[in-house]
């Protein structure tokens, strides 16, 4: 269905508006917002309070970043996590994705994006200065750089490993290797070339 | 991904509210809530602004129930269109699309919905009354019926066809056939049994 004419201007708006967000075409925006619609007023002002909410009043840890309800965030005020370990990731949805592996209890540093020239996105516009500013006082052992794994991930990566060097610290890397579940024959060349380089002793494989 | 602990309680409020919109699910709700978190306040506001002044200032119009940014619709109050014929549909959208077919040119009848007691919507609750007082007001030749062919569309043509029974009017449906573009083979066999039943002279086939 092309949408050509409204019957209503203020519909216009607001499936304009919902057509902004991403992965949302003129169509989806319009069943969610007949589906607003249809919606008591209650319940769409809950809707709405939530955006304004979060955009007001949210916080991002003066640490690393994360997205808080607070100055520091949970992870950083915990006692529980081990502060000597950082793990460096691009961006909020990282933190999430990590955390629900349980595989981490470190602490993390938001970037909030990658070096990317084509966009205009340099060094100066990442939280890189304030990692050094963590790292020059001292309680880090290692950094844990989990990037995605891409050109322009790679480039930032090496820029900040060159900027760790003068610091006595361990600087490592997610493995790569064939993801679990992964056919071999749809594995790219790259992926399991590093898998036969970087292989592991059997008994040292994850079982899991 | 599965969604287990936000950092932030203002974004899971965020997250459940979009995850309540049809076809939102958990994960594009965050991508769409992370996406308004990178925006800047004041887009944020237009965004929140235009869905509060859809639900506070919006109209439906008292003739046909479309839509409406004044009391009577843009159609419905329009000279060029024909006032004898009623097109009846279930909702604002079916409006919009037959109105993006360029191939009608008369006004609307929106019900509100179709008969369908399992979700325990009556005739009452469809604006059918209305319909029939428009009909008794005697300025309507013919009435299209053009709800969906399933059940319950079936049901609401055949109640509201009896209804109108008593007035001298031309009660009409829309067409049903193979659709341009469709392949025969995966065309389902009611459909092409009635277009072999109701098939057309060759002259009289639309050639587009």
């Amino acid at each position: 269905m092309n949408i050509q004419s409204y019957p209503s201007k203020l519909l216009e708006n607001a499936v304009e508006e919902f057509s902004k967000l991403p992965g949302i075409g003129r169509r989806s925006a319009l069943r969610m917002v007949l589906h607003l619609l249809r919606m008591n007023s209650e319940e769409v002002k809950m809707f709405t309070k939530s955006i304004d909410d979060l955009k007001e009043n949210v916080k991002f840890c003066k640490v690393c970043n994360n997205i808080s309800d607070s100055d520091i965030c949970e992870i950083c005020s915990s006692k529980r996590r081990d502060t000597f370990t950082v793990c460096v990731v691009e961006n909020i949805k990282d933190v999430m994705v990590i955390e629900n592996t349980h595989q981490f209890n470190g602490l993390y540093h938001v970037l909030g994006g990658v070096i990317n020239p084509m966009e205009g996105i340099g060094p100066s516009d990442l939280s890189i200065d304030k990692l050094m500013e963590r790292v020059k006082s001292g309680q880090i052992n290692e950094i844990i750089m989990a990037l995605s794994p891409t050109t322009e991930g790679d480039t930032t990566n090496f820029y900040i490993y060159k900027k760790l060097k003068e610091f006595n610290i361990n600087v490592t890397t997610l493995a790569r290797g064939v993801a679990f579940g992964d056919e071999l024959e749809y594995t790219d060349e790259i992926t399991l070339g590093r898998a036969i380089v970087n292989r592991v002793k059997f008994d040292d494989a994850p079982s899991k």
